[in-house]
């Protein structure tokens, strides 16, 4: 994949709001946007520590991958996503080498990337996500 | 806190180089060093993405932190790190401001770093990590 850096970290939460303030308090620093995205059935909200963003997520819906996970799980760390340039190119070379996609093609997220996620058993049990910007790079 | 940027992510794995090999292909990334830090009881593999390190974790005894963790939860995301300058100083604060620390002073880390933790019920369930330079600085 060779990334660039990490773009976001994704933190599943039961309650945004509170975890907005939560994290306000405890890193000094303001949530600088907030977004729903529907095709993952998540509210999010970000902040930006250096090069990466850290995103906390609340399920908008039991059924959605959040919400589940927070119900198996609890809250806690979620996924990481490294920034790439070249999305399709790097995807295909990731499945020729065996490594397990969840997406083959990449689908739209949050902040106006293109994403996709590799499956947690190539990466030691990490669910990975790899995202571009729409006009396929990985500049911050 | 007030961080400069992540400094890195701890990932709970089973055997340190099974997820060397695998995080080597998935990443077309090179791990730069390993470590054992016996007062963590672990052997430590670093990779270096943008700003931000990748911290595999293997535990050296079923009874440290990282073990326990596999034991229950299996291999993951285990631990976020925000690097800080004045750690002493932003502990201290953090705890006027009601934070829970799990260390109220720094210890020593891996890569010659201060760390202290923070609890995760200040954090939507994350475990939290700060970090400094041992010259109270948060350069990369």
């Amino acid at each position: 994949m060779k990334p660039s850096h990490i773009e976001h970290i994704g933190i599943a939460v039961r309650n945004l709001d509170s975890a907005i303030e939560l994290y306000e308090k405890l890193l000094g620093l303001k949530c600088y946007k907030t977004e729903e995205v529907a095709d993952q059935k998540v509210r999010t909200a970000f902040f930006l520590a250096g090069q990466t963003k850290i995103e906390l997520l609340e399920s908008t819906d039991p059924d959605g991958p959040i919400g589940k996970f927070v119900e198996k799980k609890g809250e806690g760390l979620h996924h990481i996503a490294f920034a790439v340039d070249n999305i399709e190119e790097k995807l295909a070379k990731a499945e020729r080498a065996g490594i397990a996609l969840i997406d083959q093609k990449h689908r739209k997220g949050a902040d106006g990337l293109n994403i996709a996620f590799i499956h947690p058993k190539s990466a030691a049990g990490v669910l990975v996500e790899v995202c571009a910007k729409q006009d396929n790079t990985c500049e911050i």
